[in-house]
């Protein structure tokens, strides 16, 4: 068993079965056992480092783990803005590096070597320390294999990104001791005495509340508790908004549904319901700049308030540390059936959604806006699809009332152009994983995030996956002009490309289905659309808009971001 | 005058014309300020950020200085990459960065704002400062202004690297308090009493020894100083070679040429000339792999050895520190006019080149070859042109005899795949900022280079610049087929994109030519060559090549790279 077969073996334990890498010289024995052992684990070739570590978040958001591999320095150096938005949205992944051996590395005297900062072999490792929760740079064969399993537990617990470098000489060779059993990587690690004086509390604070709202966010996703928390908020009644950096479109299908919460930029009668009621829970929701709508919430200020995050409980301001999310919710789940439900009137007239399904539609000649065209694309997706968006096809996203039971993921806190289309990358290739029944991976992306990632287009083609990307060409970076307003700044324009011709660029090879159109009119959109819905192969969609049409609630949104 | 003005001013006077960058909310009033202010300043709205700072590295090895603006956390980190390139290659350039405003980092309490990890706004900070050689973030109106000089005097002096972090707040803030006078950034920091001692050495050796051998290389480059280094080995009469990571054509077609230097990795004709010299030196080369041979040199076994470094003079393991190449350089170049010329005799039969320009060149229609290939690649470029080169591009142009008075810049020692093409865009606007009769701007790169950043593609088309692209289409990453040989390995492979549809597909405007050519043949890539002499526009040229086809000499340098 060798060291690289062995991290494997554990990555494949942790539902990992597809790693994102570019191959270079201080790797290339990683990348021979990778292709050669029998891991359960296939290689992706990404376009370029930093798309390989979006495509392993986005892998990572479905299949709880996520895992990228690239060379020393020139690689290393090329994923942290990636890795940084995994660690700010919680999203549990490995970056392995190959570095050079540990001879080398031990070298003093003017020797220069390649891909190195003078004669630093640390760089990577001081800089990953900033942006992980747990660095690790292998130095032998009796402690690697502990200390490996010691770092992907730390990343899947906390649910942030780890950097793990292996010399040259180690990627190859045998270990001298590995533990034979599988990786205890759900072992409890919850303060149980802490536990149950939460668990006690909250249920008075429950027991003693005539009404009860709830937020629901991305720590679910993470943890995969969202039927176990749908329990908890269906058994007290309470009702239920959705936010910004984990919409989950179980709840927004949900009986108690009340809409999307941000803030004061919410729908009045969201933040009616939300802020209103005598206690407020948030099951996995951070304080966010973008789930408080900039931080102009009501959360706890006139209500009790119970905030469950990842590793701590937070009630009324006191801190219950080292309380995890997976283990005190399956309790709360079972513990609130000895309590009676509360009272809970949805007004189902009320606006609860910028653009809501349920509105009819009939399309028209009339150019397309973003204000009709998401209410199209909320009744265009289906239960079973995957939705992840870029920052601006995510924000407009975010407002939309999607059916039940489709994965939405988004350009979260972190906000990068160009993430959220390489996740959707990753995320195609652990939905081509889904052996049941399973509906489409649809990649929406503002057309400026869309061209910092763009090649990553190329990758999605050549493994012969189903996606379709539907970009929102507005020639320039559209969030920006509304943040920023006033005269037109031409810093915020770029010459559009011909979207409709890069399927057909990027690769058209047997087996592959590439399709591509153009939709400047709602009945154009609605056409494709119809056409759409079950097709494979990859659908690139070039949605033409007006540079300066925004949605109205954008505009409420933007004015708060304004520093 | 605004803090941003003032900054942009004195880019002006460290010859930056073009600055490039991405906008982003907490970078706007800096943008601002940059498209409205009359400071000699243009944007450049590259597609991404880690891109726009491999242009702002190409644009500073043409002018001298360069510059990339970004906002924070997302874009400040996605340039890591591009700046520790410049570090390790010598190339001095600021990143600037839109920070939260002074009073927003003072926050403490639970709040998580957008583009930051959890509550450290000190991330991008700690990063940078192992990657740069100072980093800075304003805090005050009336310290702004010098501590801007300082940064960039600091950056311009030592070749490497700055990172300045402006809090959205004082971005259109006024000074203060600001000087008035210009930037004195060619202020001389050596130590005399050093100099002196260096100089009077140095000549000693010289007269001492009955031949002497040269090498130069990129801080020649970096500091200007080709033709003053010139006057010294002209009248020395020493041999000269060119190395890697600072390819200089002016010496390649000097008659004291004897090739190109690369340790054991180097014609037979150039080791003998270099290492059998009673005497070396060393203008402006650093002890890189790259430039070694992997450590293979014979540079001062047998020898007296000189080192002329950016910061330093090394003289048979003497160090003198604190004594600048631009400082004394010129010193030299005056002094040796009292020493007698040593006897040298140049071989004009004897193979100093792997790909000779001289080499008579009749095209067939077989199949084109790299070996073959490179020789009609040295007849087509001219006196005048810009050739950069992306790694495996560049690994090739680095054996080839040019003519005289062509600017080459390539991978460097840092060795990162895209970054040569990002830099040959930023070459093109230095470029075009030359009015005198000029070359074109040709960039070569690997197709697993240029995937990496391809999307920069359309900032050239979209600034309606002139460059033309040799795409070198292998389907993969040949450069790692030589290192790492043995059986197929499916990482180095991967589907290649119908490079002749790019111009086309990311932009074809009014006052923009784009031209796509493939050539399979010599005889092809003979027609392609006769048309592209002088044409204007932007030029893709895909050369198709067979996957295993490798230089004869790259066989000899990939084995002395694996490790």
């Amino acid at each position: 068993m060798t060291v690289s077969e062995f991290l494997l073996g554990r990555l494949n334990e942790l539902s990992v079965n597809h790693l994102f890498g570019i191959p270079g010289d201080y790797v290339l024995p990683f990348f021979d056992e990778l292709i050669d052992k029998n891991t359960g684990v296939k290689h992706v070739n990404s376009r370029n480092e930093l798309n390989a570590t979006y495509s392993a978040d986005g892998y990572s958001r479905l299949n709880g783990f996520g895992a990228a591999a690239v060379t020393f320095g020139v690689g290393s150096l090329s994923t942290v803005n990636a890795i940084s938005g995994a660690y700010a949205d919680n999203s549990p992944l490995v970056v392995i590096c190959g570095a050079p051996t540990r001879e080398a590395s031990k070298t003093v005297g003017t020797r220069l070597y390649h891909h190195l900062l003078g004669q630093d072999f640390d760089t990577s490792m001081k800089v990953m320390e900033n942006i992980t929760i747990k660095t690790l740079r292998l130095s032998s064969l009796e402690t690697a294999a502990a200390e490996i399993d010691d770092l992907l537990i730390t990343s899947f617990i906390h649910k942030k990104p780890v950097y793990l470098e292996i010399p040259f000489d180690l990627q190859g060779a045998e270990l001298d001791i590995y533990p034979t059993s599988p990786l205890d990587f759900k072992q409890t690690v919850t303060n149980q005495k802490k536990l149950t004086a939460a668990v006690d509390q909250i249920l008075k604070l429950i027991d003693k509340a005539d009404s009860i709202s709830s937020l629901v966010g991305p720590l679910l996703q993470r943890n995969n508790m969202i039927l176990t928390t749908d329990k908890v908020i269906s058994h007290i009644n309470a009702c239920v908004g959705t936010v910004f950096t984990g919409k989950i479109s179980h709840f927004e299908d949900h009986p108690n549904a009340v809409g999307f919460y941000q803030g004061k930029v919410s729908e009045d009668y969201t933040i009616k319901m939300i802020d209103g009621a005598d206690l407020n829970i948030t099951f996995g929701v951070q304080h966010t700049e973008f789930d408080t709508g900039v931080f102009t919430d009501g959360i706890g200020v006139n209500q009790d308030s119970i905030h469950i995050l990842n590793d701590m409980v937070i009630i009324n301001g006191e801190y219950y540390f080292d309380v995890y999310l997976k283990d005190i919710l399956p309790i709360l789940a079972e513990k609130v059936t000895s309590l009676s439900p509360k009272q809970l009137e949805i007004d189902k007239s009320a606006k609860k959604f910028s653009f809501e399904r349920r509105d009819k539609f009939t399309p028209t000649d009339n150019a397309l806006t973003i204000d009709r065209m998401y209410v199209q694309f909320a009744n265009f997706m289906d239960s079973g699809d995957v939705l992840v968006g870029d920052t601006g096809g995510y924000i407009n996203s975010s407002q939309t009332e999607f059916k039940k039971d489709i994965k939405i993921h988004g350009c979260g806190n972190w906000g990068s152009l160009g993430a959220g289309f390489g996740m959707s990358v990753g995320a195609s290739f652990a939905h081509s994983e889904v052996t049941s029944d399973k509906g489409q991976v649809i990649s929406i992306t503002g057309d400026g995030a869309f061209l910092m990632s763009a090649q990553e287009l190329s990758t999605v083609i050549e493994h012969e996956l189903d996606m379709t990307l539907i970009i929102l060409d507005n020639s320039g970076y559209g969030a920006e002009r509304q943040i920023h307003p006033g005269k037109e700044r031409s810093y915020n324009d770029f010459l559009p490309w011909k979207y409709e011709q890069l399927a057909e660029t990027f690769g058209d090879i047997d087996g592959v289905t590439t399709s591509s159109y153009v939709a400047q009119t709602e009945n154009d959109l609605d056409g494709i659309f119809t056409e759409l819905r079950g097709k494979k192969g990859v659908n690139v969609v070039r949605v033409k808009l007006d540079p300066w049409d925004s949605a109205s609630f954008n505009v409420k949104f933007s004015e708060a971001l304004q520093h």
